[in-house]
């Protein structure tokens, strides 16, 4: 299973750190990329891919210009889409059928998402119901797709490693 | 099992958004109430009160001046203390010893986190041993802990209801 995550409607003044955590969410419930629209912001790039070079993977971030472009794009690779919204369908409800699908485009905004997002989705999926966050919705949903494979996952070619510590603060080298 | 969140040194110019994703996410994976510690912030308060009053359920936020001494409050009242950090222990390891304890507090950093935190927590717990978003570890550690409870959870008194929906936006008022 190949997982991507586009985040809609960037905004280099408001959003640097949101979007900092949800790339670094991304990489460590292991997707294998993150697009993002809105304002570029090489900023944004430049912290993610020092985090990558530092703790390992490959993981890869990408300005686009046009969000249904590319939903369409990964149609035809034939990844599902899966919209992250309060207003979507339960989790417990889509997640037989998303088990049989290979590959996954999820999707988060941004404030104001607009329609043609909902529209084009597969599934447009609601982590509880309730206002949260789309650092946890992105979280969990990963979370229960992955089965908690990411809790243990290893990172190849991690220049720093951390060690799991009871106190302190360990890690390799 | 009563949840309770203490996020540490907030400020009020850097982290606003992010206070407030973390509260939202508190409320909606059903702990009770958030502590801060930092700066008091009546505007974070008010958003997160008005989210409470809006979508039901009894959570709390309060600011807080000394961490420590809350966390010895919370020992006193037999909580257990569970300090989210990429340093500690891994999340599987820590679940069993988890599930036989009533209440716990839950303390999330903070940039720089001090070493008593670390020392007064019965446990120090890293969701995936990555760099991730306090944010995203709050959310996967609280669903583990519920085994997935919060996924379809109802909030007492709510004015608004948000009705899952395949494609569009519904809501009971």
């Amino acid at each position: 299973m190949q997982i991507e995550i586009l985040r809609l409607s960037h905004r280099i003044r408001r959003d640097p750190r949101l979007s900092t955590h949800l790339a670094l969410t991304a990489r460590a419930f292991l997707a294998s990329k993150i697009y993002y629209s809105g304002d570029k912001d090489s900023s944004l790039e430049a912290t993610i891919n020092k985090v990558t070079s530092q703790f390992g993977g490959n993981f890869k971030i990408e300005h686009i210009e046009d969000p249904v472009k590319l939903i369409n794009e990964k149609k035809d690779e034939e990844f599902l889409i899966i919209h992250l919204s309060v207003y979507g369908l339960t989790l417990n409800s889509i997640l037989k059928k998303i088990k049989v699908q290979k590959d996954i485009l999820v999707i988060v905004g941004g404030e104001k998402v607009p329609p043609e997002i909902f529209k084009e989705s597969d599934y447009n999926v609601s982590v509880t119901q309730q206002p949260i966050s789309e650092v946890s919705a992105l979280a969990v949903f990963l979370h229960v797709i992955l089965r908690g494979e990411e809790l243990n996952a290893k990172f190849s070619n991690a220049k720093i490693q951390i060690i799991p510590s009871a106190k302190g603060k360990e890690f390799k080298k």
